[in-house]
């Protein structure tokens, strides 16, 4: 067969979960599946999330006496998304949940404690190592010798065939150059998001250039714009939104490793403080809306101060409140005096001292006069004083870690134009897809949709009616 | 000639400034010409404008001794839109802009006055009547055989030919029903932009959810989706802003009709409160970040307060300045205490005043405690008090006037996908064009952008290769 001509059945573009998914299930409905990664290694986005799935109604739940069902669930995203999610992508995730969890484990992915998370009624993160997770998976497709596989090999553009009886093209470039494939059954688009896009962060969000970027470092939207350029809709583009509390590895220089964590240390009592050495928020509202007013900060650059009293409520779990482990990898400085925290911090000693005395007496007097501070979060708890030493200084920002929003699909994953109409044997999965989450992103549901959305992807595109 | 199989050379859809200018200028080439428009009457968005062209190097300006060039206008169009514009598209506007001022002159479009407007390193704005340009226009219209006319005929799709050298389809829907026309040159999509589609503004711009809505009453994209169908890519989505300062003509009651106006007095001193008699911003912002704020009050409603001082400065020019003509035509209040003020406009008399004393102490002492407003505007000017009767009160809220956003295309006005190949046949005008105008709309651009662009792309629609 000649380089310019490969042909495959199914193809799916991207190596992270959802792809897996989809590459693994085209094969179990019996197609000749290449699977490919524009990376070196696999893994995408997965490999760099917290590692739950928003799974209801399990064993590992009912062992722990938790209720949940599909309609909690169901209730539970729909809210989170603020009714704006699509209805039916949404029944899609509820109603084949279970079958990928119990898929996921046939298929060597060990999971672990099940716990509560963001915008859950009920316990329902079931824990995975993502690394262990894809490991497994990556040993499963070594197994099946229906699945070609190829690292550092990017799909580019998809041509459509004259008819829908026509096979597709798949345009990529590989080590050894270009070449086509000649897709007869479907191409399943999963190479993830675009928060590595400057260009598409820019045409969305442009409020978010100076955020942090998360996400697979090959995440620049390729198939996103694949299936633009095919016709397909687009969904969820408005609600791009960045975190705040990721760390600033370079900043303080004692960094252990360059690896971002995230550090919410607000909501048991800490300040945030600008480079000017000011406050510049009320540190109680959701830590999106402060990530908004970091991003306006000179250098967009923030500090979470807190004294011994708020550092003495450091727990491992969950992650971001283990502020003791932020402070020995180096990512948190420790000083006796507010002055010499301030100097340690690159911030002015005076201004940050008067910024403390002044919000202490505040807090006294029970009136932040600045901003209106009044709780720890939301309407919960009394702000403390900040006064006891040791102080605690940690530099961090505001990052976008996925991009959420993407390619419009219907009910079988297939891309569909601004009216609905399905565009022939191109399917997607994963971050590149739009629509499911709507305003605001559930815990769990974005590992959720890899496994399920990619399941079915690669299941119908297999199913898809060969070409001639 | 059946119903389901109508021809033409070249199809123009919309009946605004940019489609009346690519129809005129189809037939001008020779080509066979049917411009139809989806609402009964012609003149779209343009109808609703402030009726400004900005255009250097003429005659106008020499007469007023003004010196400017092609290079300014580049410069000046560039600096607003904060370098996000499209180079092309704005060399595209500026080589061919002394061109089409001469061609609307001699097609009957009068040109009144020459002013400085927002954005102009010099006086450039270049005035008309709106109505009376269109009017001109249409009347051209009618007496070009080469030109089927008609109206309350939609364009809703674009079906493209199998290769370059067939026609494309467009699917109308007509009074009489829905039929095609097959285009055997081109297309040009003149429909506007999608200030009226809740679904568009929803999924690019969330935050405008509550704006008021101006431009065309038809403008609800179908143009845009239409070419996202066909795959194009899109521009500037990201910009979207309300303006802040247009009139709620139902809430006094008094209003002597619906159009809204916009009206700016902050800049001459007054200040804004919300429903609850509060103020909510720092008055010397930009209208377009007060916009912001404006939307997230009790209703999106603020209410501009002026004294009789700020009353006196009311000028004709510019018309946002014209406080006069507002309270003559019902849009705003006038009492003789600030507590009846606070009465006619329905909110709390007793916080209104406690808000007003509060500001006019703070503005005496130097320090406005409460938004730190320092200016009139930008650092210009020194903040009043409010303390002279008779008081003045005007509701308004936050508008979104145009989407300036859009389809892409390149420099011959050909739609382009993501990749920036140009899709067979199809061309974009007016308001649908996205790219043009990157981070800010500057004065007189949107008019100008349709005369130009639709020109150019009905041109080029005629001297497309016919299909076979």
């Amino acid at each position: 067969m000649s380089k310019q001509n490969r042909r495959a059945e199914v193809l799916v573009a991207g190596g992270g979960l959802a792809g897996f998914c989809a590459a693994l299930s085209a094969a179990e409905a019996g197609a000749e599946v290449t699977l490919i990664e524009k990376a070196s290694s696999y893994g995408g986005s997965t490999v760099q999330s917290g590692g739950g799935f928003a799974f209801a109604g399990t064993e590992a739940q009912k062992a722990l006496g938790v209720e949940d069902s599909v309609d909690l669930l169901r209730a539970d995203l729909m809210k989170c998304g603020n009714g704006k999610n699509d209805p039916d992508l949404t029944d899609v995730y509820v109603e084949r949940q279970l079958d990928a969890y119990e898929w996921l484990q046939r298929h060597g992915v060990e999971f672990g404690p099940v716990t509560l998370a963001s915008s859950m009624s009920v316990p329902r993160a079931h824990s995975v190592d993502p690394r262990q997770m894809m490991e497994a998976l990556r040993k499963r497709i070594s197994q099946v010798q229906r699945i070609a596989y190829r690292t550092e090999c990017a799909a580019q553009r998809i041509r459509p065939g004259r008819s829908h009886d026509d096979p597709v093209t798949v345009a990529v470039c590989a080590k050894d150059g270009p070449f086509e494939f000649c897709v007869t059954s479907g191409v399943v688009i999963a190479t993830g998001g675009f928060t590595q896009s400057e260009e598409l962060i820019d045409r969305y969000a442009p409020h978010l250039r100076a955020a942090l970027r998360g996400g697979g470092e090959a995440n620049t939207g390729d198939g996103f714009l694949m299936g633009l350029a095919l016709g397909a809709d687009h969904r969820d583009v408005g609600y791009l939104k960045g975190t705040f509390g990721f760390s600033l590895n370079s900043y303080l220089g004692t960094a252990r490793d360059d690896r971002p964590i995230l550090i919410v240390s607000m909501y048991d009592g800490s300040i945030i403080v600008n480079r000017a050495a000011k406050r510049f928020v009320n540190e109680s509202i959701s830590y999106k809306e402060i990530g908004e007013a970091c991003l306006k900060q000179p250098e967009a650059v923030g500090f979470q101060i807190l004294d011994g009293r708020i550092m003495a409520m450091s727990k491992p779990v969950p992650n971001p409140c283990n502020y003791d482990l932020a402070e020995k990898n180096g990512l948190m400085v420790r000083a006796d005096t507010l002055a010499e925290l301030a100097e340690r911090l690159r911030i002015d000693p005076q201004i940050f001292e008067q910024t403390v005395v002044r919000y202490n007496d505040d807090i006294r007097a029970g009136i932040d006069t600045e901003f209106g501070r009044a709780s720890l979060s939301g309407n919960f708890g009394v702000p403390p004083t900040i006064e006891k030493p040791p102080f605690y200084g940690y530099p961090c920002a505001t990052a976008l870690i996925a991009s959420y929003c993407g390619l419009a699909v219907d009910r079988a994953m297939r891309l569909v134009n601004p009216y609905g109409e399905h565009i022939p044997r191109v399917f997607a999965a994963g971050e590149v897809v739009g629509g499911f989450h709507g305003q605001d992103y559930s815990s769990g549901s974005a590992l959720g949709k890899a496994a399920i959305f990619g399941r079915l992807a690669g299941g119908n595109a297999a199913a898809t009616t060969r070409a001639k």
